[in-house]
C-alpha cells in the first residue's frame, strides 16, 4: 500500500473493538456486557416507525434527491429548537443537514483547513475526530486536559500559531462524559474570536445534559456564526443511529464552502432519516425528556456503585452523557487490558489508548465505558465484574 | 474566507442550475422541461416501498448502526450479481456499500493518493469526480477524448508520471452517455496493471447498457482487484437516490483503507436503503429489464427526432445510458447559453463548461441533456423548443 491519506491514520476503533469478539463465546449465565458503543440499542418509539412506514409508502420524496445542505422543513425546525435551547435567535440559512455528525465534522473542518493546517484538540479526543483530521492532512495539535478533564483557554493559547485554523470541543464530552461549564465554553468562543479562528463545538450529547436552561451562550454573542461551528446529531436523541442524519449550525458564507464537500461525498441526507427526525422534534419531546430522566439515572447509579471501584484502586475522572471514563488500577495498558476483559470478564469498553495520541502515558491508564444501553442490574452486574478483576 | 480545500474547487453544477430557476415563471401552456439531473423523477415500485415500510415498523436493524463496510447480506449479493453480471466470481468481502457512489469515489480517491498526487481523468469529466480530487489536494490530468467522447490509452500513458495514483473512467459515461467498448476499458486496465497504479471504472449506468452480456472483461483478469475499483449504485436502478446506496468492488487490504474514511464521514450507509438495495436486487430484476427497455427506447427516440436538430447545426457528440451529449450551433457559450434557455425556452439543462477544465473551449460549445425523465412526448417537445432556438 502507498503511501495515502487514509495510512496517515488508524483503523475504527469500534470495528477494531468488534474483532476482539470473534471466537470468543460467552456462557449463558455471563454473556457479554458491551459497553463499547455510544449508541442506543433499543429502536425508536413504534409511532416514530410507523410515520417513517407511513411516509415511505405515501410520500414520493422519501426516494428521490433531495438539496444538499438538507430539506428546508428540517432545517427550519432545527433552527427553531436551537433558538429555544440557547435562548438565542438562529435562522434556518444557519442550520445544515448531514449524513450524520461524524459527517458535519469532517465537511467542516474541510472547509476551513488547507494541507499542514492545525487545529487544536483537548485529550481524549473522539477517534473519528482525530482520524478525520489525519486524512484532512491537518496536524492535531493536542490540548491535554485537567484532573476534572478540563482543557484551559490559556494553554490552548499559548498553542495557535499562524497555522491554527481551529480549536474543537466537545461537551458534554466523548470520552470524558464531562459537561464543560458555560463560562468556559464561553472563554473558548471569546478566544477564537479575538484570534481570528473557529470554535467547534460538538453538542451531539446535548439532550442529555444533567444542567438545566441554555448549556451555554455562544448563540448569543454577536456575530457569533463567523466563530462558532456547532454539531449536532439526531441519533441519540431519538435513536436514529442507522438513519445517519446531524446538523451543523455556522454562518451562511460558511455552509456554501461546507455544501461542496456534502454534495461530493453524500449529495443529500437520507429523505426518511430527515423526515424521521423532523417527526421526532416535532412528537416527541415529552418522551426525549423521559430519555434523558433515565440516561441521568444510570448515571446516579453509577456514582451509588463507584465506591466498589475506588475501594480497589479505580478512580472515576468523568461522567456524564453517555459515557464514564475511568482511570484503571492495573499495571498494564488500556489496550492490552481491554483486550483481555472479553474473554476473562466478559466485558467489552474501549481503552484510554484509543482517545490519546500514541504511546501517551494516561491514555494507557484509562477505559471509556459507555453506559447508556445497561439499565441499574446491568449496571451492577458490570461493576460487580470489574471490581473483581485482579491481574 | 481563507484558503481552504472547499475554495479549491467550485460550487455544486445542479444547485447551481437550481438557482437559475429563481424567480422564473413558466407558463401552463410551456411549463419546465427539466433535463439538468442524472436522476429518476418517479419513486419506486409500490412493492418496494412497502417492503421499507414493514422493514421500519418490524425490524429493529432498520436504526440501529450496522457495519461500517456495509451489511453481510448485501455485500454478498451484489458480489454475486457483479459475478453474473461479468461472467467472472467475486467475493463478498471484494465488496462494501457506501452511502451512494459519490462516497464509493471519494472514499476510493482517498484510500489511494495523497497531497499533490495525480490522477487522469478523460475530458468531459463528471464534476463531483473533479470537485473531490480537488478537495483531496490531487491534480486532475486531463485526458481529452476524441470525437466520439473516447479516452485513447496510449495518450493516457503518456500522461503518468511518479505522481499517478490512478486513472478513472466512467462507462456507459456520464456525461457523454457513450458506452465503452470492452477492448478499450481492458486496455485502460491492462496500462494501470503494468506501471502499478489503479484503474477507477464508475458504472453507475451499468444497468442501462444497450449491450448484451458482460460490458468488460476485467473482473476475469488475474489479480483484478490489485487494479480495478468498479463503482456501482443502487440510485437508477431501483429508483433509489433518495436513500444514498452505493457500492465499491475492489482488493480486501484497499478495502481496510477505504473503511477508515467510510467510518470517518459515515460510519454505516443507511439501514433501510441497504434494506431497499437488497429487496430490489432480490425482487425487482424483471421490474429493471423493463426500466433498461423504457430508458432504450427514449434514447431510440432521440436518434429519431436527431435530424430536426442537426439540421439546426447541432451535433450529437454522444447517446446513452441517461444522456445526449451535444455541441450547440451557437456562438455563445454554453454557460451563457444554459441560463437564457431557462427563462427564454422553458429548459434546465447542463453547459458543458460544468464538465470540462476552465476556458475550455470545447466545453462552450456542448451542453448536457439528462433524458431519461422524458417519455416519447416529452421529448418531442425538447427537440421543438431546441430546434425553434436561436440567438
Amino acid at each position: 500500500m502507498t503511501q495515502s491519506r487514509t495510512t496517515a491514520t488508524f483503523a475504527p476503533p469500534v470495528m477494531e473493538a468488534r474483532r476482539w469478539l470473534e471466537g470468543v463465546e460467552f456462557p449463558d449465565d455471563r454473556p457479554l456486557i458491551n459497553v463499547s458503543q455510544a449508541a442506543p440499542v433499543d429502536p425508536p418509539p413504534l409511532a416514530l416507525r410507523e410515520a417513517i412506514a407511513s411516509f415511505a409508502v405515501t410520500e414520493e420524496s422519501a426516494h428521490l434527491y433531495g438539496p444538499v445542505l438538507g430539506n428546508p422543513a428540517l432545517r427550519c425546525e432545527l433552527a427553531r429548537q436551537i433558538g429555544s435551547h440557547y435562548d438565542a435567535p438562529v435562522s434556518s440559512d444557519q442550520v445544515a443537514i448531514t449524513s450524520g455528525c461524524n459527517q458535519a465534522f469532517a465537511a467542516a473542518v474541510t472547509a476551513i483547513t488547507d494541507q499542514d493546517d492545525e487545529v487544536i484538540v483537548p485529550t481524549p479526543w473522539y477517534f473519528n475526530h482525530k482520524m478525520w483530521l489525519d486524512m484532512a492532512g491537518v496536524r492535531t495539535v493536542d490540548l491535554p486536559t485537567d484532573d476534572a478533564l478540563l482543557p484551559d483557554p490559556d494553554a490552548a493559547r499559548a498553542l495557535i500559531t499562524d497555522k491554527t485554523r481551529a480549536i474543537v470541543l466537545v461537551t458534554p464530552n466523548n470520552p470524558g462524559g464531562v459537561e464543560y461549564p458555560a463560562p468556559l465554553v464561553r472563554a473558548f468562543f471569546d478566544l477564537a474570536q479575538e484570534v481570528g479562528i473557529r470554535l467547534i463545538v460538538d453538542e451531539t450529547y446535548r439532550d442529555f445534559d444533567s444542567r438545566s436552561g441554555p448549556p451555554h451562550d455562544l448563540f448569543a454573542q454577536p456575530d457569533w456564526d463567523q466563530t462558532l461551528i456547532h454539531l449536532y446529531s439526531f441519533s441519540k436523541a431519538y435513536r436514529l443511529t442507522g438513519h445517519r442524519v446531524g446538523a451543523i449550525a455556522t454562518g451562511t458564507d460558511l455552509l456554501s464552502e461546507i455544501e461542496k464537500f456534502l454534495d461530493t461525498v453524500a449529495i443529500c441526507p437520507s429523505q426518511i432519516g430527515q423526515h424521521a427526525a423532523l417527526w421526532g422534534m416535532q412528537n416527541l419531546s415529552q418522551w426525549l425528556a423521559g430519555e434523558r430522566d433515565e440516561i441521568l439515572d444510570r448515571r446516579a447509579a453509577i456514582a451509588e456503585l463507584l465506591p466498589s471501584l475506588t475501594d480497589k484502586g479505580w478512580r472515576l475522572l468523568g461522567l456524564g452523557a453517555y459515557f464514564a471514563y475511568f482511570e484503571h488500577p492495573f499495571d498494564i495498558p488500556s489496550d492490552e487490558l481491554a483486550q483481555r476483559l472479553v474473554p476473562e470478564a466478559g466485558i467489552l469498553l474501549l481503552p484510554g489508548t484509543m482517545f490519546m495520541p500514541e504511546n501517551d502515558a494516561a491514555g494507557k491508564r484509562q477505559v471509556r465505558i459507555a453506559f447508556a444501553n445497561l439499565d441499574r442490574a446491568g449496571l451492577g452486574q458490570l461493576f460487580e465484574r470489574l471490581a473483581a478483576l485482579s491481574f
